[in-house]
């Protein structure tokens, strides 16, 4: 079964509205809550060379992000560690602790087994504020499409320009970014971490409009080659930026900086410079 | 590092009082919401013959047991699945979602990855009713120690009593007793696993005082033999079954069938009939 007929299966089960976003959506006490969970194995999600420090920092981050994305604000995060040896235990523990405290959420407890290859699943809750949350459907034709950041940092590291390599290693989630653009009215958001065309296609499954991307829009890096720039930020993996839409008449949102890249347009599908982008990206390059 | 050093290292990072219970408590919105996650392996943690749709019940049903052992109501299970082979899948989720709709809860969404062996990671959220959660620690000398049904049923299928099969493949968490116990002010509480010993031990470790059980009053088994009936219940594993502590006062709780099977002592060890009993159970026994 390929991944397209397992979403289905789950779909049908669980349903359509509960599993497009990057969170889970639940009533509590009068407001919302937000829950997601996310399963990581060493081999296919934690880059070669990551400390224990940095995978435990990542774990959290991927939870923390997905909550960042709905606009809401993180609480608790739990870990289920599987572990190959205990010893690494303490440092995994310490990298998600900082990740959740940078973030103003605890480090809640969590579940230890023990496991042939590193296994971490991190489960996450946030709070909306102003019971409303921000999901991947709600983009109308003429809105802007936003970043909270440069994107193609994480692949540049991964290609070997080092010093992109702590947003590879430490990403940082953008737990303010996605409160600020919440209350500011933006129209649908998504945590990016497969490349800005793929969450882009995410998107398209969400929603009855389109997706048109200005290259010239996206911000180089710095110290790589303008095309590699490109490639990678509309094709890389690994960044933890937000990507948004915005009604025309709620931009600029203030106290929060962001790059517009392009608009959503009437016609379903995804384009770059005015032609159609196939669904393609670096997808879990690490053990390369 | 075995079992006791690698808690040690979790309560020294995350803190004693949040990895005691069965759950992580957290204030929301005014009032309490619990979270818990587990992590199951295919050969360690379901008894060998298990359906698909009974792996994926029992994936909900031990975190809902969890919540159910803080006196708090299941609202969402997000389950995070590694694959061996997608045909599992859908059985896997329709189980998992029965046992969360039989107990008023959601099956709200997860992750899925693959995995050499099934993995499966359940998360869950409850909320506390009345603003109060029952926790491990709270019992007093003198309260009375209670259980929510009759023990050793898992064990009996294990050990090839067919009868009581249903009990271990497709355990029902007790949710409406938990509920039930709490606003009927007992003092502290877990849900058992692998057995009443060492779930009594887990107590101790939560409290300054000692648990003494008279197994007369452990109720037998039908069509085991009486010794068996309580060993079983001693020390076997597998039982969804509350455990709880009652101030005399408070006893009997009325609107729910449970069975006093000891006394609360100064003395801070577990003792049956009089004797002190060691820290023993049939841990993981289902590959034999």
């Amino acid at each position: 079964m390929d991944e397209r007929a397992l979403k289905e299966v789950v779909r049908e089960i669980i349903g359509t509205e509960q599993t497009l976003d990057d969170c889970a959506v639940f009533p509590s006490n009068g407001g919302l809550l937000v829950a997601t969970t996310d399963m990581l194995h060493e081999t296919t999600d934690f880059p070669r060379g990551m400390t224990d420090w940095q995978i435990g920092w990542m774990s959290a981050a991927v939870t923390l992000s997905d909550i960042a994305a709905m606009g809401a604000r993180p609480a608790m995060v739990l870990l289920a560690v599987g572990l190959d040896t205990g010893q690494r235990l303490r440092q995994i523990l310490t990298g998600a602790k900082a990740c959740c405290e940078s973030c103003g959420a605890v480090l809640a407890g969590g579940d230890l087994d023990a496991h042939r290859e590193l296994t971490i699943v991190s489960s996450g809750i946030g709070f909306a504020e102003g019971g409303k949350v921000v999901r991947r459907h709600g983009a109308v034709p003429g809105d802007l499409i936003g970043i909270t950041g440069p994107l193609g940092r994480a692949q540049a590291a991964l290609e070997g320009y080092s010093r992109y390599k702590r947003v590879l290693l430490e990403p940082v989630p953008r737990v303010n970014e996605g409160l600020i653009l919440a209350s500011g009215g933006v129209s649908s958001m998504m945590d990016i971490s497969d490349g800005l065309v793929l969450s882009l296609y995410d998107l398209l499954d969400a929603n009855r409009c389109g997706y048109s991307i200005d290259s010239n829009l996206l911000p180089l890096l710095e110290g790589v080659p303008a095309e590699k720039s490109r490639e990678y930020a509309l094709f890389g993996g690994g960044d933890f930026e937000l990507l948004f839409t915005c009604p025309p008449d709620r931009h600029p949102v203030h106290g929060v900086t962001y790059y517009p890249v392009g608009r959503v347009i009437e016609e379903p599908r995804v384009e770059v410079d005015g032609r159609s982008e196939m669904a393609r990206g670096y997808l879990h390059r690490w053990d390369e």
